[in-house]
């Protein structure tokens, strides 16, 4: 991990002092680099050369912040992983331009991987990412249904899972059939990752995620906790407001909305979800090598639906 | 050229309707598509092979509009080439997403080329661009004199061009000295092209180029006219107002100056810049096959420098 932190870095070496020193923040920020160590532990586990790996693993990582660079942007965002966001203390111009240079730079290190298919893959997930983005932007963030959700969080989070372990195995002395296995392998940790994710923003405490409790909900996301809520509770005259994906409803009832889902089997229900996610993705994994990095990844998968942040 | 927009417009089939229509309004609106047909004519002039060199110009097209839709953004234009820009009718979350989607399919379409040093070169060119308008950005719009100049349309204009003739050598059946030629005949080619294009905004009718005589200039965007002026009127008072590479001078006082340039033989020294880059250019394409396709490129190289528009 310590080459692919350098090699981030190193990514703004050529370009305008202002950019490097965002790039540093950025990366600075930190984040639990699960897509990095996703990548590293798989190619590990598979055989893949040592070079390509790390490379792999920073082109991940930065496709990843660029997307959180534009995301910020358009929501607004002031604070993330507990630091101020770049659209926080810069222009838009320079936050979307920013954003940008780092799409390039992680474009670039895809290229360097040496892979074609795997290039077109990197490319496609960047595709259905903003893809998936501008989906949620014009349909009123989505119908509310399970379906329409599911959509959006592989679009959203485990396209780029899916990509990740999917291109270590590509880049692995492994057949077709382990590669794709690692890509449902990665598939579902990512669908298990939002899922938890989405929990998490109603039974975390605040100071935990760094956001209010029920901030997706208050700001008119409806993820999977308030979807199995909603099914179980027709009835309730507040899911009556629903227009267009959106609630219509004061604040104060917002809130008192929030601490019933928390209170719900809802959360029960979703976390079932996401543990049979976790579920089937360790079957794709059990065809892999049984080694060090397969009981580390054995180990982050279980980590992924037990954590608290 | 109609299979060059075809693909164009199929890169948005399997995406969000809404994105669809905008693709569809950015490609319609048109433009002189300069960098598809010198990638082609470049491409069939050394014997590159069809499909690949047709998936090329359209990525490079792509790669092209991508940076305009994030520019017209930033700059917070509402017109170019006669249309509305997207910005001026979509809000800047959509305006920044279109753009990523954009810049995801040309890189996508890169991929396909197949070609492993074209697609580094596309990503390492994408990051010249963008690090160029951050540059731009921070500098307060560039030191004003003539060697920041060529280092900013370099990277605005030259870059692209110059790849995008690389490119198409690339993929053709050539020795790398014929690559480096080709390279080189873009970069000038852009050069004059960027030249020109700032001449024009100096001499142009409003009705022909859009936008009013003068419009950089006025915006605080000091190009090569400008310069040459400064150059040879050091006197002049209102040249004292230059703070950090911007006039502070009063809107009729700026128009005084930008028809002060008009009459100027800033013009003509700064065309004469322009010649010289075509006549560089026509040097390095001279060593290509002598086909109809080069005739093509000579002419395309004379019509850069002649134009009105």
């Amino acid at each position: 991990m310590k080459q692919v932190e350098a090699l981030m870095r190193c990514q703004g070496a050529d370009c305008h002092p202002e950019l490097r020193t965002a790039l540093e923040h950025l990366l600075s920020a930190g984040g639990k680099r699960i897509r990095p160590t996703m990548s590293i532990l798989t190619g590990r586990m598979l055989g893949a050369p040592h070079d390509r790996l790390i490379i792999l693993a920073a082109a991940v990582e930065m496709l990843h912040t660029a997307t959180l660079v534009h995301d910020d942007l358009i929501d607004g965002a002031l604070m993330r992983r507990g630091s101020k966001t770049l659209n926080a203390q810069w222009s838009p111009p320079a936050t979307v331009l920013t954003g940008d240079f780092i799409f390039a730079r992680s474009a670039k290190l895809a290229a360097e991987t040496d892979h074609l298919p795997l290039m077109k893959n990197f490319a496609a997930t960047l595709a259905i990412i903003v893809n998936g983005e501008l989906t949620q932007l014009f349909s009123g963030r989505g119908n509310a249904d399970r379906e329409h959700y599911n959509i959006r969080i592989q679009a959203k989070t485990a396209s780029l899972m899916e990509m990740t372990t999917r291109a270590a195995a590509m880049i692995s002395p492994v057949p077709d059939a382990m590669i794709e296995n690692m890509r449902l392998f990665g598939y579902h940790l990512g669908m298990a990752f939002q899922i938890v994710d989405d929990v998490l923003d109603f039974t975390g405490e605040q100071n935990e995620v760094g956001k209010p409790v029920g901030s997706d909900l208050l700001q008119g996301l409806i993820t999977l906790p308030a979807l199995y809520y909603m099914e179980r509770h027709a009835q309730d005259p507040r899911l009556q407001s629903l227009v267009n994906g959106k609630f219509l409803l004061e604040r104060s009832i917002m809130e008192s909305l929030v601490q019933d889902i928390r209170k719900d089997d809802a959360i029960k229900l979703s976390l079932a979800e996401g543990r049979e996610h976790v579920k089937t993705a360790l079957q794709y994994l059990s065809h892999a090598p049984k080694n060090d990095e397969r009981q580390a990844l054995e180990d982050l998968a279980k980590f992924i639906v037990n954590r608290r942040t």
